[in-house]
């Protein structure tokens, strides 16, 4: 799109009553009691959905494409044949407990893209994109982003295809019951720049007042076991002194971890999630605990700075305590930086917007990450109440909603040109 | 027994390889290969260990009495015709992985009383007993010393009979069916004295390289849940300074805890023996963590005292990082101190013997618990290998086994004059 053309769409915005009707829609497959949304990833509810979100992209003139891992992909044609597409995409399935707005606001604020084109008659150079990926969420099958995840080759196919549910039905035998196994190739070479609309799933922008966060990448995250084993004695006979017990170590050590990872704030995030104890006794000093940690960071660099210290302090606390201590690795995904082309086009449209807003880094994973790994990348930010995801609580404004989708909308239009 | 009789009776010892071999051999009704024991109470192995007590009490001349609850009176007749009785006794049964010296030693160092005053022709005013209490592990039919404990009226005959294991098998019909539900009385009023010999089950005697202790009373034991709330939150998107994080309220009131229960030493013991984190995620904040604490003090004083500050630490700690805390009881044992008579009469025994001692109090629970409730009473302890007890790697000396038994004889000697 020509500078012309551009100038000529600014005042371009979204219907953000028909993006919210279309969000309140798709909440009624999987509605809970309380409020929330339970569709989770290839069952009949996100077929269900699925259908739905076909039927609406195929209204709009939209061809649709299902590639062998389920990913839908709905395509409005540009001016250039064969150009490469400018996409957004997002995922339907939601947490067993899940909300209305995550994944689903990123899947319909695209189609809300195509549909405010079609009201006003535009005709892109590059084609448009919706993508829904499959099994984001990775609450039905494990690991989650496998649909983003095999498309950008982090997984293979088989792979992808051989994830179990707990009831031992796999990804493969699932999409061929609901119907979305498909056979269109789709490639990372077709794409010109990739966004995503997302709610926050943090407190950040709702406490400091703002409606856009301008993503500059992922944190990277790090995931591993802390195991601190003692000696198991009776809670009675056996004198403190005496005794080598794995908590002493755990309270030292958890004490210097909080506040080394204090010292690289406020990015920084330290999450113990579990824990568990062995024998698990009430009167017996455990012999093993093993802990659940979750260590992330913006910057690989300070990422792995503060595993260095992590795994120091680990072993000056067991030495401390006569224990033996150690860490397991169980996942890292390292550090993402997106795309300085597409952060700049999404700050230029809620600079041109005129958004209150504020750049940050995304805490969780999304599918993003795995298509910015083959894709020039980046995301969009909203508030959502109290911070709230993977909850039915989870709610959104509708003027955050509206904004979100007009910056999408104005990004998607600078890329396209 | 007059003091002239008691000097002339100085001089007699135990045999203590007689006793060593009764050990042995009552250790291979449920020997594992690891070298323990799992006689589990009123199962067939504890049958036939019961079975072998009672023979061998028969043929020194005792008389055996069972009661309702299946402890087994072994008796040997005094001068004095229905005279108080002065008696010893412990338990058969033993923990699934237990090992050949829990109880059994106390039980077995009885019956060698009684051969060693057999082999003396010793004819004592007051009659000498030998219990075996049924159920003192716990490990099968819950709770711990419920022979003993409705012995003495803690708890009522028809709540032990229902008592059922993890297969729905209750007391009463396993005593019918291995022929151990007897309809014997036996009344604390007939108990002029009762001792109890027992291995330590700590550290404390080996590391002081000392024979044997002089026990003044059990510690009062107080078991507790501290339940510990805060906010679930993403591990990624959740900055550290706005999180209610559970853990970081344990982390401050653990240190407390242990630096509080350090100003009470020695004999101060705090234990958290479990721990649970809810939901449990990795990449979650707990929303809840419940912990499995143990505390104990031998002076009641005291751990009221300690049990106060604990409450306080956790009050506070939950405040600090505006967590819910609180605190549930789940169990009180109270401090318990021995009869000064029966104390006095180990001590004299100790002495004449020179057996290098230290006065101490248990940390665990015994049957003697229940029994001092209603007949005065004390302990003897003798070391076991490493502390280490409830393990099949349980061991004792030649020299400790045979020095307890000889402090039993005398003491008993002493309180049956």
């Amino acid at each position: 799109m020509s500078e012309h053309k551009l100038l000529s769409t600014q005042s371009m915005r979204i219907n953000g009553q028909r993006l919210w009707n279309s969000l309140m829609e798709m909440a009624e497959i999987g509605a809970t009691a309380k409020g929330g949304c339970n569709r989770q990833a290839l069952t009949d509810l996100d077929k269900d959905g699925r259908d739905l979100f076909v039927r609406w992209a195929t209204k709009e003139g939209c061809s649709i494409k299902v590639d062998p891992m389920g990913n839908i992909i709905a395509r409005r044609a540009g001016k250039i044949h064969d150009a490469p597409a400018v996409l957004t995409g997002s995922h339907l399935d939601t947490q067993p407990t899940g909300g209305k707005f995550d994944g689903v606001y990123g899947v319909l604020a695209g189609l809300e893209v195509i549909r405010t084109l079609n009201d006003n008659n535009i005709e892109t150079e590059h084609p448009i994109e919706v993508v829904v990926w499959t099994n984001e969420e990775g609450a039905r099958f494990s690991p989650a982003m496998i649909g983003s995840g095999v498309w950008a080759g982090e997984f293979d196919l088989e792979y992808g295809h051989c994830r179990e549910d707990k009831e031992g039905k796999s990804i493969r035998a699932e999409l061929e019951r609901i119907n979305y196994l498909g056979d269109d190739t789709f490639v990372p070479d077709t794409i010109k720049a990739a966004f995503e609309v997302h709610i926050e799933q943090g407190p950040i922008l709702e406490k400091e007042d703002l409606q856009i966060g301008v993503l500059s990448g992922v944190q990277g995250m790090n995931w591993y076991d802390l195991i601190i084993e003692g000696q198991p004695c009776h809670a009675g006979p056996s004198p403190m002194e005496s005794r080598q017990d794995p908590f002493m170590g755990l309270t030292t050590m958890m004490q210097k971890l909080y506040d080394m990872v204090a010292e690289y704030s406020p990015w920084s995030r330290l999450t113990f999630g579990d824990i568990n104890a062995e024998p698990g006794a009430r009167n017996t000093v455990p012999e093993r605990l093993i802990v659940a940690v979750d260590l992330r960071h913006p910057e690989q660099e300070i990422l792995d700075e503060m595993e260095q210290r992590f795994f120091d302090i680990v072993q000056e606390g067991g030495e401390q305590f006569g224990l033996k201590s150690h860490v397991k690795e169980e996942w890292r995904s390292p550090a993402v930086k997106f795309d300085q082309g597409c952060v700049q086009a999404v700050r230029r449209s809620v600079d041109m917007l005129g958004y209150s807003n504020m750049d940050m880094v995304s805490g969780a994973g999304h599918d993003s990450v795995y298509v910015s790994k083959v894709a020039p990348t980046s995301m969009i930010f909203i508030p959502c109440e109290k911070g709230l995801s993977h909850n039915e609580a989870e709610n959104a404004k509708f003027e955050d909603v509206e904004a979100g989708g007009n910056v999408l909308l104005h990004a998607m239009l600078y890329q396209s040109e």
